[in-house]
């Protein structure tokens, strides 16, 4: 965690990223770990959660000398409501998203777009099926448009139960009815978090933290897996495909394009707009030997996984990839994005555009991206790109060498069919203790860590253990660089995953997907739950997220756990000041949920609970050990 | 405002209070003066907004040495954020207030409950017609079940508009579209507000406070709006009646039920129990002369105009209330309910209950109130306190004499009618200059203030320069205990009001309701400017808090401006830290939306600024002065 000084190779593991530190510190480019110096020491109150500003009797801070707020609310309540507002931040992030993708996949069935198509018919009759809703005899657009309603109805609360309630287990639902944690809709939670935090509402800590989880589910099971699917029907189920990955991926004689974000609505029309021969030749015209597209965070992960769009980087390198010197536009869509960006760009060259109303930069500028003129604007976009080549300064450009190849796009509809159509293998392997776990690695980068140590390393470990780890968002970057997700990496693993992987030519680490598609692994665990009869919380299974930053991730983090997976974090949230939410999360919540948190900043350790859970699991099921 | 160590006097301007501050200092009960005492000075940096902990990166606090988040976030980009989420809490309090009144209707019309009926059918069928629903040859019961559909959709995104929206002046639905902060759905505009303001989305401060303002219009136009609407159907439209303010309505020998919080659907069934005569003759039997309710707050509001319950007092008297020793029961719904009540409901005998699962009180008993259950957890809770009677110490029993007459109960409808069905004598008399213009002045107490110093002075200088007054909220009882609601009060009023109101038999200030019912005003302000054909900036109004601390008076604050009202508070919201948005605030909104804020803590000051507006608004007018 954070010290006062770092050296470079403190901040970060890669090679990559160091090369590009010292230039940002030739070129005087502050980055986020200078920032972080400057804001180092925290203020505690804010740190521990124990700070209140959600009403102007206060501020209040909760201390030994003042410990109650003005209202009344003591340490433990303005922690979970801090909390509260917190995750419902997260979760309001995917679902908004996931809203959008709706409205988009609503644009083309009604048919007032034509820039966008559907890309999986066969995903959304299959879908469709799963819902319940007729597509015998029907057209597709027909089909869709009763997918789209029912969709949005989950963002409501009018609905029996939320559509994909149908895939949780039995035993699983019954924990939420019981605890009466079970979500009614989407909007519906967030916005009654915002009002139990009020001031005079929620003034049980616990109560509180029980709709986090409800709030969180609603993210997990609705507006993350809408996301997830309605960006599969219109642009493909991933399968697997090969990438590469690290700054090397930037190319100095071609006009280098960012596409950075969440939601692939925007950057997939970038993706058809740089392949555009008209635009390769203006390109050319302009002295560059073509176009060249990467991604960073969450939209290079929807890009990579559905069309083999290398990875420029995750969270802490967006800045050092325009520290480059050699980018000419980065095109944003939402989430995730720092505002240092514009300022990082304005010391090169580099054009930032941003494309949803939602989410303007000042200093940026904004095109305006809409479901009608998706096409138009990404054709606009990639001709902006290419004007700026021109004004590229050849003596700052620098870019790191050796791109590391991966293998990215493992849906849980291509390991089905990898399996032969049945997880069957997938549990014989796993009673037979050649895979002994599953654990999916997820989230981002804090530049209070260095970079990716903990993220690599817990993977690496859990691999020797027989482990087969999953991995999302910022993390498939981390374990790509690291090399460990292509096939040869079973070399690392430890003999039982070595051999199932092996003979199914597969990774010991896969990638699922983006930060949303954390519902694909939700997903999956469903399926193994439902398979062998038992809820998700008897799985060999567990969650991670070791340099997490993000209210998504800690918003993750709680459906997971609520789901009935042991979720491991770096660090806590900022709920430290109070014993009771803090006992809760790391304790209270396994009698309640039959998961919980596990707090550990050493990924070596980390993996040690882990594996420690996973044993007992497997134990409980009497599986060999 | 804030001074170190205030005397009792100091801190309120009624007896009653004082009264019982002495007395809970002799009693050893800590009550918010005390608190707010220990938590000064507060924290600049999140009193002036620049503190963020919306990630771990942080938290950060923006100051000369620091400028920047580590995410690179400014003081502008942060304090929007901050203040976004907010006026986002305060909206979803009444929103998810008016919610709970569309589940209610819903759980009436499709019979699921007998404890509740239609009470205005009338008005049901009136709204019917205005939204558009078919109400002739059908039921009461089918014409309900399509307004519920309809105000649910109010809370999605799929309505082509709000259903409301019919009542906004077209200038200024013109003004919303052009800015693009037309809002789509109640909980929709929520959750965006919580996503635009996690990491890397809306880092532009300007873009993010019209997104406040979207989302506080579908609080004030749709949440509030529906919250009011249905709560007159279910529970009858407000007329004019008599009843009582301060603590003298608590009955020495009598058992004392306090209601408080909100949302009427559980205060309306206690109503009904303290009126049954078995539970009257069993409190006899406990040695009590009978079963007395008041009501604290805006549940007190609600009750006070339907049904003429006496008003105990406003936000600062919730815990004096119980420092009189006399209260057996308190039970309360949402909102403003200062968690220390159970504090101090200890230190005496006074048992607290809450009803609603959303807002549990750690240490309170908890009596779920649902929609078929109502009528039976009424009554129980009412033998509850009986049974506390017998509890009391008469020896620590000190209650303020002398109750305050007042009139409550001026609902549009009642005030339509008063003026012979049309608006027309209104608006004769404001061009007229007898009324020179309408001033609402609504919302809270806050202990930074001498307690409703503010409130009072402002209404009674408003008064004495010939401006009608509007009180909701907690400004009711302030302006109950000045002598404001009644008839009489007219002798304190300039001449011109004296002859408008005295012609009327009115009070100079009227009493339009609970917080919610500032939806009230708003549809006033629209009819008044519907039948002008102008736009509601450009009429003689004027909204004041001067003394609020709740987010849902931000909110307020927010939909007033945004729908053209200027609105005075005594305080600023925690954003003075962005001179970009406070600018905004104070000025820049006047340009975009024809209104503004104004921060002014001095009642006097105040008063001339409203002043100085209406004059301004009148010679735009063409009025004579």
């Amino acid at each position: 965690m954070t010290k006062q000084k770092q050296t470079i190779d403190e901040k970060s593991l890669w090679d990559d990223a160091r090369q590009m530190l010292r230039k940002a510190e030739k070129d005087g480019v502050e980055t986020a770990w200078d920032r972080l110096e400057q804001q180092t020491p925290h203020c505690l109150f804010c740190a521990s959660g124990l700070s209140c500003r959600n009403c102007t009797m206060g501020p209040c801070r909760i201390s030994k000398k003042a410990p109650l707020g003005v209202c009344g609310a003591d340490g433990d309540v303005i922690v979970a409501r801090n909390f509260g507002r917190f995750v419902a931040g997260g979760a309001a992030g995917h679902s908004d998203h996931g809203r959008d993708c709706i409205e988009a996949l609503q644009a083309v069935v009604l048919g007032t777009t034509q820039d966008y198509i559907i890309k999986d018919e066969a995903k959304l009759r299959r879908l469709a099926a799963e819902l319940g809703i007729v597509s015998e005899g029907r057209t597709v657009l027909e089909v869709g448009r009763d997918v789209c309603d029912l969709f949005f109805a989950n963002y409501g609360s009018q609905l029996p139960q939320l559509s994909f309630l149908c895939r949780v287990p039995a035993k699983r639902r019954e924990i939420w009815q019981n605890l009466g944690i079970t979500p009614k809709g989407v909007d519906r939670e967030i916005a009654e978090m915002m009002h139990r935090t009020h001031m005079g509402c929620d003034n049980d800590a616990a109560n509180t933290m029980l709709h986090c989880a409800r709030t969180c589910l609603a993210d997990g099971w609705a507006g993350s897996m809408i996301a997830t699917e309605v960006s599969d029907i219109l642009f493909g189920t991933p399968r697997p495909r090969k990438s590469l990955a690290n700054l090397a991926v930037i190319k100095e004689d071609q006009v280098n394009i960012l596409v950075h974000g969440h939601n692939p609505i925007v950057s997939e029309k970038i993706v058809e707009a740089v392949n555009d021969p008209a635009l390769i030749a203006l390109a050319r015209k302009k002295g560059a030997a073509g176009i060249n597209l990467a991604g960073l965070c969450c939209t290079g992960n929807e890009l990579m996984m559905r069309q083999g769009i290398p990875m420029a980087g995750n969270h802490l390198m967006t800045e050092l990839a325009i520290v480059t010197g050699a980018v000419e536009l980065i095109v944003v869509d939402y989430q995730c994005i720092m505002p240092s960006l514009v300022t990082v760009g304005n010391c090169y060259h580099t054009k930032m555009i941003t494309t949803a109303d939602k989410a303007k930069f000042s200093g940026a500028e904004h095109v305006k991206f809409e479901m009608h003129n998706g096409r138009e604007q990404a054709w606009k976009v990639v001709e902006m790109a290419i004007d700026r080549f021109s004004l590229r300064n050849p003596d700052r450009v620098e870019i790191p060498q050796g791109p590391v190849a991966l293998v990215t796009g493992f849906s849980n509809e291509f390991l089905l069919e990898a399996l032969g159509g049945t997880l069957t293998p997938l549990i014989d392997a796993i009673k037979a203790g050649k895979i002994r776990g599953v654990v999916a690695i997820v989230g981002c980068n804090n530049p209070k860590y260095q970079q990716d140590y903990c993220n690599v390393n817990l993977a690496r470990e859990l691999i020797k253990k027989d482990i087969l780890v999953l991995v999302t968002g910022c993390v498939t970057t981390a374990a790509g660089k690291a090399g460990l997700l292509v096939p040869e990496a079973i070399a690392m693993a430890g003999s039982g995953l070595q051999e199932i992987c092996g003979s199914l030519a597969i990774p010991p680490v896969l990638h699922m997907g983006s930060c949303v598609d954390n519902a694909r692994i939700l997903q999956l665990a469903a399926l193994l739950a439902n398979e062998l009869g038992v809820d998700i919380s008897d799985l060999p299974l567990a969650g991670s997220s070791p340099e997490w930053y993000s209210e998504k991730a800690a918003a993750i983090g709680m459906y997971c756990v609520a789901s009935g997976i042991y979720t491991h974090l770096g660090h806590p949230p900022n709920i430290t000041g109070s014993e009771l939410v803090t006992k809760l999360a790391v304790k209270g919540l396994d009698d309640l949920l039959g998961a919980c948190f596990a707090i550990e900043p050493d990924p070596f350790k980390a993996a040690d609970l882990i594996d420690e859970r996973i044993r007992q699991k497997r134990q409980a099921l009497g599986l060999a050990q």
